[in-house]
Order: C-alpha cells, then sequence, then structure tokens
C-alpha cells in the first residue's frame, strides 16, 4: 500500500472519517475513464478519498504495483485493489445499492444492453485515443526532441500500440486509422439515436451506461468531432439531459482542468476542416 | 431475422418446443468465446437452439446484421440479439438465476474480482490469437497463394490489427508480438495460483470467471504452451477440477471437432522447442 504517496497526493475533496474502510480513487485531471467513476460516486452521493495523480506518478513502482498497467482509475476499497472503470462502476453499484440513484435496470436484456454499452466504449478507447492525439495532444509531443518522443515510444510494450501511437503523434490526421476512429466515435452518435427511440436514457433510466459514455461525448464535442456529426434530435434531447446533471458538472466537467479544455478545443478548431473531410456522413435517403 | 439460413444450419441439438422464446446460440466448432457460453448454458441446465456455423458464413451479409464484427458467440433471446461473450454470460445468470450453477458470486468485492477476470481474459484476446496462427491456424493460410492471402488480410479492417494477423502468419513464432502473446498466456497460471490460496475457484466457488478461463486454458494445452509454464500446484488443481465438470466436457471439449484439436496439437508438438524457448521464466528465489 503506497501509504507515503499516497498521503503526499491526497487532495482530499472529502477527507476520511472512516479511516481505511473509505473508498480511495486514484485518478489524474481529465482522465475519461476516471470522470466516469466520478459521475457514478456522486450518482450514489457516496463520500471517498480523492487522490489526484500527476501524469508522471502513473509510470513509478509503487502505482504500478496498484495498477500494472498504469492508466487511472484505481480504487482502492476495504484494502482491496479494484482496476478497469467498467469493474469499478459496477462495483460502486453492487456495493452503494440503496445510496442514492439507481444505476443499473433489473431486467436481464436491459441489463446485458447496458453492459453491453460499457464493453463497446471500453472498446472504443483506441479510437478516443487516437483521435485525441492526433488532433490535440501530438503537440505537446512534438515539441519533445526527437530522442524524448523515441524514448516515449518505446516504453511502449506492444509493439502494434506503439505503431499507433506513434502514427497518431508523428502523422497527426494522416495516420493510417485516424479516419476510422473519427466515423466509430460519431457513429456512437447514431447508436444514441437508435436506442432512445422510446426512452429518455441508454437503457430506460439513467444508468452505468449513460455514464460511461459521457466523458466519451464530452471528449468529442470538445474536440470538434461531434460539430460533424450529423443531426440526430433524439442524441441532442440525452445529451443536454446528460449535461445537466450535477453528476455530470462535478463528475466530467469539474475534473478536467480548464487550461486542458481549452488546449483541446483550440486544436479542434484548428483542425475543422480537416475533421469534417475525414468523416464520411452517409447521404440521407 | 436470418430464419431461412438459422433453418438451414440448424443441428438441433435440442429442439424448440416454446418456439421463438427459446434461446439460440449461433457459434462455430472450436471457437473459444462461444465454448465459454456452452459451458454457462451447461452449468445452468438451460434447453436453448444449437445454431452451428461454418467459417464463410460469418462473413455474409445476413450474419453481419446480428453481429457486425462478423463473430461468435451471438445469442438471441425473446426477439433481441446480444453479441459479446461476458456480456451474455452475465445475461445467462440474470435470466436463469434460480436454475442450476450460481455462477455469480452475491459478495461485491468477490463479483468486482470474477468482472475483472471477464474483462481480462476479453483483453487477453489479441494474444490467444497470435499464439494460435503463430504456431497452427497460420498453415492453413500459408498453403493459399499469395493473392488469397493477401485479400484475407485486406479484408480486416483495423490497420494494426491487419498487420498484426499478417506476422502471425507470415512470420509465425518470429513476428513481433509472439513471444509476449505466449508470456501473457502462461502468466494467466500465475494469477490462478496467486488467486486460489485460499479458495477452490477463482472467486470463491465455481463462477463465469472460471468458465471465461477453461477455453483459454484448454487452448493454451493443446497448443503446447501450458507445459512450459513453471509448476503451480493450486493451478494443477483447479485444472483438473474444471476438466472434470460435465460442462467442460460438452462445452469445451464436445464443441470442438477431434481433427481441429489434433491439428493444434500437432503444430505445438512440432513447435515445441521455440515455444519453450520464447518463454522467460523467471528464475525462482
Amino acid at each position: 500500500m503506497p501509504s507515503v504517496h499516497a498521503e503526499r497526493n491526497r487532495r482530499g475533496r472529502q477527507r476520511s472519517r472512516e479511516g481505511d474502510t473509505m473508498l480511495k480513487l486514484y485518478r489524474f485531471p481529465g482522465a475519461t475513464c476516471a470522470a466516469k467513476v466520478l459521475m457514478a460516486l456522486a450518482e450514489k452521493s457516496v463520500l471517498f478519498e480523492d487522490i489526484c495523480l500527476d501524469r508522471t506518478e502513473l509510470a513509478t513502482d509503487w502505482y504500478r504495483r496498484l495498477n500494472p498497467a498504469g492508466v487511472v482509475p484505481t480504487v482502492i476499497h476495504d484494502g482491496v485493489v479494484i482496476v478497469e472503470s467498467s469493474v469499478i462502476l459496477n462495483y460502486i453499484e453492487d456495493r452503494f445499492l440503496g445510496s442514492g440513484t439507481r444505476l443499473r435496470p433489473d431486467e436481464p436484456l436491459l441489463r446485458a444492453s447496458m453492459n453491453h454499452w460499457l464493453k463497446l466504449l471500453d472498446d472504443m478507447l483506441p479510437s478516443l485515443g487516437t483521435a485525441t492525439y492526433a488532433i490535440a495532444a501530438r503537440d505537446r509531443y512534438l515539441a519533445l526532441p526527437q530522442a524524448e518522443r523515441d524514448a516515449y515510444y518505446d516504453a511502449i510494450p506492444d509493439a502494434y500500440v506503439r505503431q499507433s501511437r506513434r502514427d497518431a503523434i508523428e502523422l497527426g490526421l494522416a495516420a493510417p486509422e485516424a479516419a476510422r476512429a473519427l466515423e466509430n466515435l460519431v457513429g456512437l452518435t447514431a447508436r444514441v439515436e437508435d436506442s432512445l427511440r422510446d426512452r429518455p436514457f441508454l437503457c430506460g433510466d439513467f444508468s452505468l451506461a449513460d455514464i460511461s459514455l459521457a466523458p466519451f461525448i464530452s471528449r468529442i464535442e470538445t474536440l470538434g468531432i461531434l460539430a460533424s456529426a450529423p443531426e440526430r434530435p433524439l442524441f441532442d434531447g440525452w445529451w443536454a439531459r446528460v449535461r445537466e446533471r450535477p453528476s455530470f458538472i462535478t463528475g466530467v466537467e469539474g475534473s478536467t482542468p480548464a487550461p486542458a479544455v481549452a488546449a483541446l478545443r483550440a486544436a479542434g478548431t484548428r483542425h475543422a476542416e480537416e475533421i469534417a473531410g475525414l468523416i464520411r456522413v452517409p447521404v440521407a435517403g
């Protein structure tokens, strides 16, 4: 247990009154998957210890012992480490079932639909990563000397993930998978539209599915990708309903520093024409 | 609904007496993720309609309408299509909760551990694919003329997945990710050993976690990878307990045609020395 480091990094939004039984969340500002967990904790009115890391701490030995992939979020509760946001979301609902908003439907087919959204969005993280790097995050790396950039690439263990990240940074929106990534992300709005024909949220009542999608949509809106999506009135209604929830305001908007949002938005604006050109919108008819 | 094709391909192990309310499973013989679903259905004593496809049918328009990725398993129940084996497994437990074996722990931390196993094994499918292609399945493709092989590669939509598959087939165990894939797979046995210190199955009682792992271990045993794993007595006990379950015998062993098993096993034997050489076993002490 990295108690020393945890103490050092603690920004205790809610200070522990229950000692070790209080849930601890490790995250860093603006991280999509940690934002899901923040939203769920807000919906369930769960007090927790909020431990904000900076990016360099993700690669440290003490953090890798908690989270071998070196990503956020990580949760520790009752002395047990839980990783993977979709696992954490279901844990929060199981553990705090009677508190705050019910976040999972009881009906088995609706529950399967919810779990499918969680899986789909996990599987779409590479597309969100490609889009974020190809449009905006590459600027931070391109400012480094080539040797430092190469060292960053070399530290990515999987050869194909490494090549994908290298392409997104070095080639930007000309990277081999950039167009497909944008289309996948815009395709989410069509899926939402289909799901909402007879319901206000993805699986009926508001659920973990909506929570998992919200930070994705927030990111593609900030990057200027959403502006190239075809008009989708049901999606627009959903997005307005999600954005006005206090859990979205604190968990997603409140967890991303304003300068980071501004940088993403500026990069999106700079590449707006290129983005629109890469998204092949099917002709209606 | 592909009723004509379904009729044509039906090998009805259990014929429907309930019409459309009977669960339909689309699979093909020897498919790892479909074997998980077969095991779960056997544990829950659920009657189902067993629809065996051949590989060419996965790419057809009617099947892609059910399963856009063109993979198995796909389930249809009460007129609703469910894809993704981990989603299907949880659905089966939710829907047939009171029937057969209970396959999910109630305690929230154990349930999180179970969901983590499901996620981990989903994420390890590329490693299993790389190992299977690099050791055995490549032979089938190398027998084709290069133009046909190129057409097969070109049909894979993601550039990095395409390159990974191409490397596994063209380069075999010399492919860039082959060694890491084998180490990931052997690493599963260490994880199992850790999980079993005080329990007979991964999450206490037998659960969906054990079901998800069983076809993986069966495959790496057949490919001769398991033989290079360090000795793990708790793992061995688990594997013996799993293999004697009727659900394993019908769902995993019974779902893979004997000639396919023989071909995988022969390829593993042929490459045994190379496999052992690629797996860096940490020195004890």
